[in-house]
């Protein structure tokens, strides 16, 4: 997994879809937009060829689980899925499912986007009581960027510590690295060979623009994103059984590994995973690329102090608000582009006071200052949290989430 | 390892510098040769970059070690090697190095030229008293062929007791298969991904002639065979040193992995390996191909019967006799083209017979029919002694063998 992106050495693999002029560049290693609103979502939809998560979609998701859907739902943070209602179908006749994320561990500190994914897997977690996998895939990390194989597999543990504070059930989770989860489980190792039997070279170029240049590890790699999706991976939680699908919380920019995932499915007798895709959080600069572990200035570090904080959302978020106390009071401020409303979208879990937020901002009552101040406030509070939870996370803990072993589930 | 050859799927994957019109082929998944007396091995050595094994590398050899060579070295049948003398040198300064060696396993039945590197091996065992390491490559056997990966792994076993049945010291020598040792050591995942990471696809194409239809998983595996060059895919052995180089003996057509190997290893600090190559055992029907698994009358099976073994010589072996008694007595036999003269340069120890056999065979002294007669005798009695040591192999013989643990050396 990419959520992040700050691969320097994968410009020359580009999406191939996603390379024509005018169209935003989404691919697991680029994402980039000419628009200071960001990606466009709708049309990314259409170019993916995945569904919108729409209203009707929400209301059911609503009535099946008897529970408010989370606001990133609800806001359309996640706005795009495939096959949910296949999910949804499941979990009202009581057919078992799993759920399946990750995280490319290529820096120490995670930053505030890629808690996104983990925040709304916890809920899903909560809300459907299944069983969920983590994979932290440091072998990409090691093929992807300048790191050794050593330090990549330690990036792993340390990001799991980040994982893990956010609230995980350790009777119902598995968190693995690659590197170690390869060398523990032959039946693993055979659902990645049984997929990179059943995609050509010209497939995986096709999907992920790889190129002659490319090392034989990147070319082969997808096939171990792929394999987390089937049960056949994991026999100590699903006792062997390859009948059981999975529900895929990520950012867009994971899909092409799941389309492809997708496209194998049938032929090796393995279900089809389902997604829901998240937009991507904007850097601090605006929304013409996300949030990237690997420019500081983008960024807020878990491991930003409350000062850090402060300077940086100060200093660096991008205003959607008039040049002068004059000129917003008169015109207002534009919600769509500013960094600190949008970041409010994100984590403010109080659905009165960011329309409050956005009516004021936007009729011009409520200043920058005002709301980069509300901003502050919410980040401090959730990265010192944060940090509060990830100091109580033993290595022991570490350990235990991350053995192969039964979970709490019987399949 | 594809010591035999029988891949149908493959065609499309041509050595590059085997596929010029009136050069042989010889890759890992097509020997042919349009000479009757087969592959110009002297021609093999200059395009592969190879060098002779000559009198005096096998005089050397002979001083360092205190011991006559082997009749597989001193009859020209391992005729080709690389850094053969740096072995001999560490040999000689009492430095450590390793065998590798190994199989494909994609039949169930081995055949006779699939002896010819265990029986050096064995002897080379004995004669340096170094650890031995035998891979199978049952992944390689499933990517490459229509065979599931459960049969390809179940084929690994049974290979490796007609394996173990040529008399490899158990506290000496680890066979692995890699579906199972993947799945037992990161060291070895690890190792791969270094080697993955240092290999593009543009040089892959290069050195094995892959296509883009080639399956993503071929692209990728020659890592594998070629991580068993390091002795840091097997710590337990080697206590984590990556400065023991090791000695692989194999037929010529696995040169490609190996140059790789050889290419890659400086820049990953590893040791080099070094090679010594044998020719290929002809088929029964003549030395324009080699005796192929896949097809049951060019070969001689270590599971056919005396009356199977006593008929295929005498119905297929191809003869350089005379076409009448008479004409072969007048004008002679040609032993360089005598499926059956050549069968006894492999397999019959005896110098003093097989010179008594050639020349009375070439003066035409010797019938085609006596000279039959002879090899079936011999084959008879090998076979029959490799049956019976074969059913003394336990499954728990077996396991021993296949089980990471430390050999009896000290490094």
């Amino acid at each position: 997994m990419t959520e992040t992106n700050d691969t320097v050495e994968c410009n020359d693999s580009k999406i191939n879809d996603s390379s024509a002029n005018d169209e935003d560049i989404v691919n697991p290693w680029d994402v980039r937009s000419s628009s200071a609103a960001g990606v466009d979502y709708d049309k990314l939809i259409k170019r993916f060829g995945s569904s919108k998560l729409d209203a009707d979609l929400l209301e059911r998701f609503q009535k099946v689980t008897g529970k408010p859907v989370h606001h990133l739902l609800k806001r359309g943070i996640f706005f795009s899925h495939r096959d949910l209602n296949v999910i949804l179908d499941r979990h009202e006749k009581r057919q078992p499912f799993f759920l399946y994320t990750g995280r490319g561990p290529s820096s120490e500190s995670m930053h505030l986007g890629h808690l996104i994914p983990f925040i709304l897997t916890k809920w899903l977690q909560e809300t459907f009581d299944v069983p969920l996998i983590i994979q932290l895939t440091d072998d990409e990390k090691f093929l992807w960027k300048d790191l050794s194989i050593e330090e990549a597999n330690r990036l792993a543990y340390e990001n799991a510590k980040d994982i893990i504070a956010c609230g995980f059930d350790e009777s119902k989770t598995f968190i693995f690295s690659d590197i170690d989860y390869i060398g523990q489980s032959s039946d693993f190792y055979k659902v990645i060979c049984r997929i990179q039997k059943s995609v050509t070279f010209n497939q995986a170029r096709g999907i992920f623009g790889f190129s002659d240049t490319d090392c034989i590890g990147k070319i082969s790699f997808p096939a171990i994103q792929a394999a987390t999706s089937f049960s056949a991976s994991f026999p100590f939680i699903f006792n062997k059984r390859s009948d059981i699908p999975c529900l895929i919380p990520c950012a867009i920019d994971q899909d092409p590994y799941f389309r492809m995932t997708r496209d194998v499915a049938p032929r090796l007798n393995y279900q089809k995973p389902a997604l829901i895709h998240s937009t991507f959080i904007p850097s601090l600069q605006g929304a013409q690329t996300k949030m990237s572990g690997s420019d500081p200035n983008s960024s807020i570090y878990l491991t930003d102090t409350a000062k850090q904080i402060k300077t940086k959302i100060n200093k660096y978020a991008f205003s959607g608000g008039g040049d002068s106390v004059e000129e917003h009071k008169l015109k207002g401020g534009n919600c769509e582009i500013d960094v600190s409303y949008q970041y409010l979208k994100y984590f403010l879990e109080d659905d009165k006071r960011l329309s409050e937020i956005y009516r004021t901002y936007t009729s011009g009552e409520l200043l920058t200052g005002h709301l980069k101040k509300e901003l502050i406030d919410l980040v401090q509070v959730i990265v010192e949290n944060h940090q509060k939870k990830r100091k109580e996370v033993s290595d022991d803990v570490v350990k235990r989430f991350m053995t192969p072993r039964k979970l709490n589930f019987s399949f």
